[in-house]
């Protein structure tokens, strides 16, 4: 059943090495369906080894075909090089998941508009687009070519969403959201729920209108039950080919800069802005209006309560560098056996003042 | 198009005075048609200053009007005064607040009940309810006049939803939930889910039916994929004026006090109750069975473990006050200090005892 | 409203007796229909005292039957026996949570298959199913006898779900998920979201194709917008008798051992191993690929760094022994009175060598 949903596109080995800028190393005419770990390997698969000791395994696997590198099939002894063929590259892992990509069919792809989908007549809608029951669309909606709006996904008004997208189903996207192209998005997250914001007087909390948008660059993918809020006014954004894991709350003006990874849980407060290449841990949290620097790395559950340095480490609740949150836990740790010593220097020095 | 989305509702400045309980300083006859920040202003625009600093900002903005309070304006030099039309009042905030909500169209108002939403002939339905595409409402459902069902929401049999409330795509309403006027629930929040309730013995973990339901009173706004659970029997409640921020777990049998506010990724076991204005930070988290009191404010991540006194501000895991878990946190950043201390005690004494 | 709800079932007590292999000690003719807690208790009530200290409230209770043990009814005075029936057991709690079971009615179950749904005619459907309206389901989707698919559930290809399931409105079951009997999913739970699975180089993250899938074992609960994704090759697993509470997330390739107990907004990374019987308490972390042994619980917040031993009891972050991390924080506590102590013995050292 699972075989079957992968076993959609055949492609010559010859061609995808074309595709991805590598080399065939070996029998050129090997026809592949299939892209998956050597675990699962049928002799259709292509697989990949990109060091040295995933080697052996790859080699023992029914897989037709192992992307390497150049520099691992160099050292390989030569009667080894002869069982199999190769894809060889310099970039064995950014090969191996374009190849992954495009021998795994796009789930819900059908190419066709369903009539059980709701869609305002207002609509721009691209071409190769699929559209499933149950799906609303509002007005003023754009739809760029070859996107695929799974069943049940809702569409709020003046909407718009570029090309190659995928929306699984369920998802929410509520008005004035922008979309661009290549961008997945898991079941039932939520793109511009209204953000956090109230002014509290004696008689309550009043409601600011949240007047914003959420805008969501390009190779962007974002996981199931997510939630992004809308700019309180300007932009909420998600910027180009960061990935973020399930269950995350993103605040109104939060800025995710470009290749970030966020890890199922987190929550980042309103206005806060994430530099390049930023990691947050699981059920890590970042307070509002603050700046992470690029590359910085949040551990699991983190607390990050003030702004980093480029490439900082951080871990602990409040956050702090974590070579300094490991010393402290090791001091912690110790603190018993410290405490006998004070004791034992209290009994020594009354011995003395006797 | 965000523009667009909130410039549909215009008002003469003296009829927003009347309503607000407020008075123009200046042109009587302006006519505003939105409400926001500084920033954002257009030249049809009423935006605030509550502060003294602000206002500098106000007065060189686009807006054609500021709100802002007695005290301040008379502060003001007089040749200012004359740049700008004022609204005053002793409450800017709130008068803003409401003016904003004036001004802001409500999200998926139309006034229609669409042929494609599915709705049982035993409800009955208010005057003016916007119904859209998608919608599937049970038997015995009530609503009141004026609410706004948006698209995919499913309301369960035997739910009361009363006037003017708002509920954003694919909220699901579960059986026997009440919901009293001017509510507003975002995307995605699941209302009356089975509690978490077993009894467990060697053969498993048996279901205990869970018969309660779930009471929203007035002016409660809740996030988006929020989950409140059922009572196990009577009701989990959340009082009014309370605003819950999105992905928020609250246990069956909970009480939220009125005019609360729970942060994001926040959640509360079964059976506790929260009294009047208490706040929760992002992430933090209430065990079950134990009472907070009114005013209460436990910090971002904060672990509640038992019952607070009329405001308290307590932090960490396990929550203590937060004067104490500051002190804590101090001490334990000077540990290693500390430590050497203890290390040139031993040699000072062990001198003295040759 | 609610009392309706759960009036729809009604039996003698001596057939749920036979049912639930107890006994009936008193009138075997008492016709019930509602099983509650002593306190919501009605003429027709089940109710159940499993403890000495339970049964005078449940003496004086409106309920006609008290569900107990053999022991506790041998103790009590015989003219407070002649009160009231009893079905007496050796396991109350069970024998009560499946009367409850029985005479509760199960949500949605009109067994009637929609109009409104949109099922691909490949699907092979059982007997007695309910099946809303709003409900998508893809090709080659089979379902077994009674299961009932509540309002805007989306069922993507090639799923199967067993006999006696109760999806909740608004699931979401992505494409080859596998669902064994009697099990229920509350409302929003997206099962089979793609795992966070990228090979990342310089010039971006590329997506691996998750290709596995869900395994949902028979009995098994699944709380309001869980996620749980698919396998990146092989499958996820829930294993049977498990309960899962609202917002959980369960990384890809993970496996829930049978009859454990996840606590709300707690999660799972990636290819982490639990045995049987392990609870996760509220909010808790578990890092990826770790083993925890049978019985282990992780206490609210628990952040799991590493392997358990069966039956090991840990908190904190990073989790420890609870009653090391008891003792740890104990210390920490004693830490101000401790450094007094140390500058103490400064003061007295400083005098003996003058």
């Amino acid at each position: 059943m699972i075989a079957e949903n992968v076993k959609e596109n055949k492609y010559k080995i010859s061609k995808l090495a074309e595709m991805t800028n590598s080399e065939v190393k070996g029998d050129q005419e090997i026809v592949v369906d299939n892209a998956c770990g050597v675990a699962e390997s049928i002799n259709s698969s292509v697989t990949f080894a990109d060091q040295k000791e995933y080697l052996s395994e790859a080699l023992k696997s029914k897989a037709a075909v192992i992307v390497s590198s150049y520099k691992i099939c160099e050292e390989m002894e030569s009667d080894l090089k002869a069982k199999k063929t190769f894809l060889l590259t310099d970039h064995p892992r950014r090969v191996y998941a374009k190849i992954a990509d495009i021998l795994t069919p796009r789930p819900y792809e059908n190419g066709k508009i369903s009539k059980r989908a709701v869609i305002d007549p207002s609509c721009q809608l691209g071409k190769g687009l699929s559209i499933h029951p149950g799906v609303v669309i509002a007005e003023n909606v754009k739809i760029g070519d070859n996107s695929i709006i799974a069943p049940g996904v809702i569409i709020g008004p003046d909407v718009e969403i570029d090309e190659n997208c995928l929306l699984h189903p369920g998802v929410i996207i509520e008005r004035d959201t922008i979309i661009k192209n290549h961008v997945i998005i898991q079941s039932g997250a939520v793109i511009g729920s209204d953000g956090f914001g109230f002014a509290t007087d004696k008689s309550g909390h009043h409601k600011i209108p949240q007047q914003g948008n959420v805008i969501i660059e390009s190779e962007v993918e974002i996981g199931a039950n997510v939630t992004i809020d809308r700019g309180a006014s300007g932009p909420t954004i998600i910027k180009k080919g960061t990935k973020l894991d399930n269950l995350i709350q993103i605040g109104h003006n939060v800025e995710v800069g470009e290749e970030s990874l966020l890890v199922a849980q987190s929550g980042i407060a309103g206005s806060t802005k994430l530099g390049r290449r930023v990691t947050l841990g699981g059920q890590a949290g970042v307070v509002g209006h603050i700046n992470l620097a690029d590359n910085t790395i949040a551990a699991a559950r983190a607390m990050v309560t003030s702004r980093t340095n480029e490439g900082d480490f951080i871990s602990g609740a409040p956050a702090q560098l974590h070579r300094d949150a490991l010393k402290e836990q090791a001091y912690l740790r110790r603190l018993p056996k410290y405490i006998e010593r004070i004791k034992e220097l209290e009994k020594r020095l009354s011995e003395l003042e006797k």
